[in-house]
């Protein structure tokens, strides 16, 4: 008997809406046979802005309705909610696996820039919460950590505004702010699940000799691993099924969140939930 | 006996979060030595994005807390809230009146451009909604209304990046891109309680000929004048008292909120309560 009895069971992947949808994509691209069961907590979004007692309340809720549903693995994507409550959430589905965003952000920017100065991008809770720069520091204790709040560029990501001379000048902005102290750049971190949309212009503006640090791609690898390692990986000849909820707003989730994931949504592919 | 026994009772004011307090700042000005206290929803913003079956069940549950402060007048300092809720709550709080923003705004707009074209500037959710187009349509059936979803801009205001050049090449395309069509502009009306922020902003990018309708300020009038004509109006020789209340985050209620209020606020200004 192991925890992978049933190999077909989803992965559970869990956001506070449709920023994590970039982790969902990044997860199928690197497993696409898997099942993937996404919940996005749209009537509670954004997480970003909101107290830890509230995010870790919230964030329990949701997994305890994945758990209904029976996953095999469990995704926290969002880093929010990673920051918060990663180690609530693995004593709440024990023995089942659980990733957060950071933890695997974190790894591939040491990995890229040891030693390096790492700035990162991410919402205010998250920025407040000092977890990446906890999560660097415990693994490479010669690196630098510098964390900024950059709301606007999320909404940036769900108004599509993602290139032309707006978003350059937004991300302009924010990362001069953050170097204003003479901080010189090694690693950009996008720390926020809405920032892998914004990539580009963020690579474009902070220059050649900066590497830019995709959560969604790295947490995507290390979900791989995880699931092999343990012989967890979904044996199926066919392409996996994907099932989404969401908490509200099943319309603008489809909009959205089709930008997200880089396909075509509409209001019938998204299931509406109660937490 | 009247509904106005009790003149010392403060008026409440609801919204999402802080932008309320645009509105809250406008009802000091005209009305000084009236008591008031504000709830702000702040665990469950922005409402602007949310459906109106949620909308409506988080306004009554905020309603019900100001209930039970006992208040002379209901005054809903949210354009989403307003467009979905009005009647909801007029006849949850019976006989004790209850104002929204739109129809002020709608009023105002028509008093300085009679036969106009209104642009409202609003959240998503209000824009859906429509209820600005209803409002002045009822009022002028030779007014022209166009309706946008700007929610940059609401970033723009929490933020605090009101003025300058990202701030005018933002409100420039949403403006540019409601004027695509050829519709030439009369007026342009605050439809969010974040927009005042922004207000110089938008003047300047509409041009001198467009008349910028506050809702805040209009909403204000009219709070005067439905107390003075039912003989509510407080008549204390002290300053009114300000009473802030908060579902979440009372650090960024007062750091965001002061901004809003135009006056230094700090957490320990901000009485958390459970809704």
């Amino acid at each position: 008997m192991t925890i992978y009895d049933n190999k077909l069971l989803p992965i559970g992947v869990f956001d506070s809406g449709v920023g994590g949808l970039t982790v969902l994509k990044a997860i199928r691209e690197a497993l696409p046979k898997e099942n993937l069961i996404y919940l996005g907590d749209t009537a509670r979004l954004p997480y970003g802005t909101k107290s830890p007692a509230s995010i870790a309340r919230y964030a329990t809720q949701a997994t305890a309705k994945l758990l209904e549903h029976e996953i095999k693995m469990l995704v926290i994507a969002c880093n929010t909610a990673s920051a918060v409550a990663l180690d609530t959430l693995r004593d709440q589905v024990h023995p089942i696996p659980v990733l957060g965003v950071i933890e695997p952000g974190a790894t591939a920017a040491i990995a890229a820039r040891p030693g390096g100065a790492h700035l990162v991008l991410a919402t205010e809770a998250t920025v407040r919460l000092g977890a990446y720069s906890k999560a660097i520091l415990l693994r490479d204790r010669g690196a630098r950590v510098k964390e900024k709040a950059c709301e606007l560029m999320v909404s940036l990501a769900e108004e599509g505004w993602t290139d032309g001379a707006i978003a350059e000048s937004i991300v302009r902005r924010y990362l001069a702010e953050a170097q204003a102290d003479g901080f010189a750049l090694d690693s950009v971190i996008l720390g926020c699940t809405h920032f892998p949309l914004l990539r580009d212009t963020i690579a474009g503006v902070a220059g050649d000799g900066v590497t830019v640090v995709d959560s969604a791609v790295t947490t995507a690898a290390v979900v791989r691993e995880v699931l092999s390692s343990g012989g967890g990986l979904c044996d199926s000849q066919q392409p996996g099924h994907l099932h989404l909820l969401a908490t509200d707003g099943a319309a603008r989730f489809a909009r959205v969140g089709g930008q997200f994931l880089g396909e075509t949504l509409t209001a019938e592919d998204v299931h509406l939930v109660d937490l």
